[in-house]
C-alpha cells in the first residue's frame, strides 16, 4: 500500500542540524520510500494532505516499564523506600500476567497518543509485552528484568525465559530483544559478569539501571568499593554495545567510562525528580560526547509516558540547574528524543529521522492549536510549548496506527476499564493517599 | 439558565484537605447554586452527563503577559539580555494595538482548552486584553505594566491609562484591576513610592516582578544598597495586598517579609528555568505559610500558558532540588494552582474551589483517557500525568464557555490565522533561529 504525505511541514536532518521544511512523503510497504519526488511507480492508495500539518520522526522512548501503567497515581509523594517496598513491591506479588498485559496495552496507547513509535522495555511477565505490542502494531525492543547472583537458579531461569520470549517473538520484525540485567544491587558480580558473557556470546545489547539513587552509590562502594558503573564495566556489561538509564549520581570518571565504552545513557528527568534522585548532569555528558536519549521511566514513578513532557522537562531543567539558558537546546532536545535513542538501540538506520530507505515510523502533528501557534520556530514548538495532545495520527512500520486520534488497532474503551478493573480488584481504589 | 452536571466526580474541599467525590452541581446564573442537594425550585435547562468526567475548580494563572503569545517560541536557548532586548524589546517596538489584541485571544484560548479560567495579567497596550476577555466570557485580573521614574510624566500617563483602562470596563464582573509598577529596575524609589501611595487610596492590589534574575539582585544591591523585596517594602508597595512574580533570588529574610506582610508569591517554574534563572525556594516558604501560587508567565519565555504543565512543573522540580519526594505534594499543588491564586487575587470568596454560592468556573476533564488511567489517586493524576487536553468542558460566570474542546465564544481558526500574519509581517518567520 503506498502512503503519501502531501505538502506537509517536515522536520528533516540537515547536517548537524534539523530543518522544518515543506515536502512531501512518500511510504511504501514499511519504508519511506522517498522524500521530495514521487518515486516512479508509486500507487497512491492513500493520501493524506498536509495542510496545516507537521510531520516528525516518531518519539523513541528508550526505558520503560510498560506493564507499570496499571500502577500509574498509585504511589506518588513518598521516600524511595516507602515508594518501593511499601507500594510497589507488594502490587507486584498479586499481579497477574494478564494485569501486566493490560498494563502493556495501556502503556502503548498513551505512547502512541504522545508520538511515540518505539519504546525500550524491560518487563517481569514475559510473553506479556510482546503480545502488546505484535496487536498494537508498536514497535519495541524488549528486555527481561534480570535479578539474580552467580550461583543462583532462578537468575538462570529468568535467563532461559529471557531467550525464551525472544524465539517466540521471531515472527514480528517489530520487536527485538536486549539482555537486561536490572542493576548492581539486585544483581551480584558473579551474574553480571553471566549476563555480559551471554549477551557476547548472543551478539545481543544490555539494556540496565545504573547509578539512580544516592542510597544505591553507597550500597555498592561498601560491597565493591567502586561506582556502580565501575562495577558493571569491570564485569564486562560494557563490552557490548549498552543502555544504562538514569546515571543520576555519577562522577566525572564515571562519564569519561561511558564516552570510552560507547555506553548510551538514557536519561528519566521526571522519575529522578519525583523520587527524590535529583539531576543527572546531562549538560556534561553532551559535551564529553556521551550518547544521551530520553525514557520516560514506568508509570509508577513518572506518572506519565508522554515524552514531549519528559522532553520538555530534559530541555527545561539543566538551563535551571546550570543557570545558562542555552543548556539543552530545543535542537539538541529533538535528536536526543529521536536519532540518540535510535543509535541506543542500534536502530539508527532504521529510525529516529525521516529519510528515503528508512522505516516509516512517523507522528503527524496539528499545528492549527494554540500550542503551535504561530509557526516560526517549530522545533523549538515541540520541545517548550507542545504537550503531545497536538499528534493526529502515526504511521508505524508504514501502517497507520491511529487516525485524527483514534488507535485503529486496539480497543482503548476496554483497555480502560480492564485497567480501572485491577485498581478495584487490588482495593487501590479504597486506599487512602497522601 | 440552570446547569446540572449530573453524577460527577469532583474535588471539593474537605478541610485541608481535598477530596475526590461524586457529587451534582448545580449551577444557576453565575453562581453554583448547590453542590449535591438539587435546590428547591431549580430548573434543568442543560444536563452534563458525569459519566467518566472529572470537575475541578478552574485552575488560576496568577502572572501571565497575555499579549506575548504572538511572540511564542521566538526567541529561545538566549541569554537573559539576548532574548530581552536582541529579540523581545525589538518585537515590542514594532507591535500595534491590533497584534496584542490577537495575542491575548491566543492567549485565552491556549488557557481554557488548559483548564484556567481566570488569569492575572500585566500588559502593555491597554484596552487590548479586556476587549478580548469581554469577547471570550474569560474571568482576568488586569494591570497596565508601568514603568518610571518619581519625576517622569510619561510614567504619570501610564498611571492615567491604567484607571482609564479600569473605568472603561465597569460594565464587565468578570473583569478586575490591579496596580502594576513593573519592576525595581524599571520604576525607582520616587515611582514605587507613587504607585504604592496611588493603590492605598484607591484600595488596589499591587502586582509586581521581584527578584528574578541575579542581575537584578546586583543591580538593586548597587543602586539601593538592599535586595528588591526590601526596596519594594520600603516604598509601601506591601501595604496593600500585593502579589510578587518570581521571587527566586530571595534571603530568609525576604521570606520573613513577604510572609510578614501577607505578600503572595507567584511563581514560574518554567520561565525560571528557561531563562537560566534557577528554582525559586519554593518549599521554604510554604513551610514558612507564605502564600504561594502558580503563573505560566508570558509566552516569550515558557512557552506555553498550560497551567496542567506549570503545575506538573512545581510538583516535580522541587522533589529534585531538595531530593525530598514528599515536597510539594500533588495535594499542595493543586491548592497553589486554584485557591492559593484565588486568595491571591482578593478572590477567595469567588472563586477557586467548588462551594456552594461560589461562581461556577469549572473544567470537566475526560477521565476515559490514559493519562489519568486508572481511576485511583487522580488529584495525583492532575499534578503528574494528565497535560491538560484531558479538558473537554469549560464553564466560567456559570456560561459553557467551550464544550467538547470547541471553543464557544471565540473562533479559534481566525486567531491562528492572525497570529501567523503577524509573524509573517515582522518577517519572524524568515529568522534564522538557535
Amino acid at each position: 500500500m503506498g502512503i503519501v504525505l502531501k505538502n506537509i511541514l517536515a522536520i528533516l536532518p540537515c547536517g548537524e542540524k534539523d530543518e522544518v521544511k515543506e515536502t512531501s512523503i512518500y511510504i511504501e510497504g514499511d519504508r519511506i520510500a522517498a522524500v521530495g519526488i514521487k518515486p516512479e511507480g508509486f500507487t497512491e492508495d492513500k493520501v493524506i494532505d498536509g495542510k496545516d500539518k507537521l510531520v516528525i520522526p516518531g518519539l523513541v522512548n528508550c526505558h520503560t516499564h510498560s506493564y507499570m501503567s496499571f500502577m500509574r497515581n498509585v504511589a506518588d509523594d513518598l521516600s524511595f523506600m516507602d515508594w518501593l517496598f511499601g507500594t510497589i513491591d507488594p502490587i507486584e506479588q498479586k499481579m497477574t500476567d494478564e494485569d501486566t498485559y493490560w498494563g502493556a496495552c495501556l502503556a502503548i496507547i498513551e505512547m502512541m497518543k504522545s508520538g511515540t513509535t518505539c519504546f525500550n522495555d524491560m518487563q517481569m511477565n514475559i510473553h506479556q509485552t510482546t503480545r502488546a505490542v505484535k496487536e498494537s502494531g508498536m514497535r519495541a525492543v524488549i528486555c527481561r528484568g534480570l535479578v539474580g547472583s552467580g550461583n543462583d537458579e532462578a537468575g538462570q531461569m529468568r535467563l532461559r525465559q529471557a531467550y525464551e520470549e525472544r524465539d517466540a517473538a521471531r515472527d514480528c520484525d517489530r520487536l527485538s530483544f536486549m539482555l537486561g540485567p536490572h542493576a548492581p544491587y539486585t544483581c551480584d558480580d558473579g551474574y553480571m559478569r553471566i549476563v555480559s558473557d551471554e549477551a557476547k556470546k548472543n551478539d545481543m545489547r544490555i539494556h540496565v539501571h545504573l547509578s539512580e539513587s544516592v542510597s544505591e552509590i553507597e550500597q555498592i562502594k561498601e560491597k565493591y568499593g567502586c561506582t556502580p558503573i565501575e562495577m558493571a564495566d569491570r564485569n564486562g556489561l560494557f563490552d557490548v554495545p549498552a543502555i544504562a538509564a538514569h546515571c543520576v549520581q555519577v562522577t566525572d570518571s564515571d562519564i569519561e567510562i561511558l564516552k570510552e565504552k560507547g555506553v548510551s545513557v538514557v536519561t528519566n528527568p521526571a522519575s529522578n525528580m519525583k523520587l527524590g534522585n535529583g539531576f543527572a548532569p546531562i549538560a556534561k555528558m553532551l559535551e564529553k560526547g556521551v550518547n544521551v536519549c530520553l525514557g520516560t521511566d514506568g508509570a509508577a514513578s513518572n506518572n506519565s509516558l508522554n515524552m514531549f513532557h519528559e522532553l520538555s522537562l530534559l530541555t527545561l531543567i539543566h538551563k535551571g540547574v546550570g543557570k545558562t539558558p542555552q543548556c539543552v537546546s530545543a535542537r539538541e532536545g529533538f535528536r536526543i528524543a529521536t536519532i540518540n535513542g535510535a543509535k541506543a538501540l542500534g536502530l539508527e538506520k532504521e529510525i529516529g529521522s525521516i529519510e528515503t530507505g528508512k522505516k516509516a515510523d512517523l507522528a503527524i502533528l496539528n499545528l492549527n492549536v494554540p500550542s503551535l501557534t504561530p509557526r516560526n520556530n517549530l522545533i523549538a514548538g515541540l520541545s517548550y510549548s507542545a504537550n503531545g495532545s497536538e499528534v493526529e495520527t502515526v504511521i508505524i512500520d508504514g501502517k497507520i496506527t491511529m487516525e485524527n486520534r483514534k488507535i485503529l488497532t486496539m480497543d482503548e474503551e476496554l483497555v480502560y476499564k480492564k485497567v480501572n478493573e485491577i485498581i478495584v480488584r487490588m482495593e487501590l481504589d479504597k486506599k487512602e493517599y497522601q
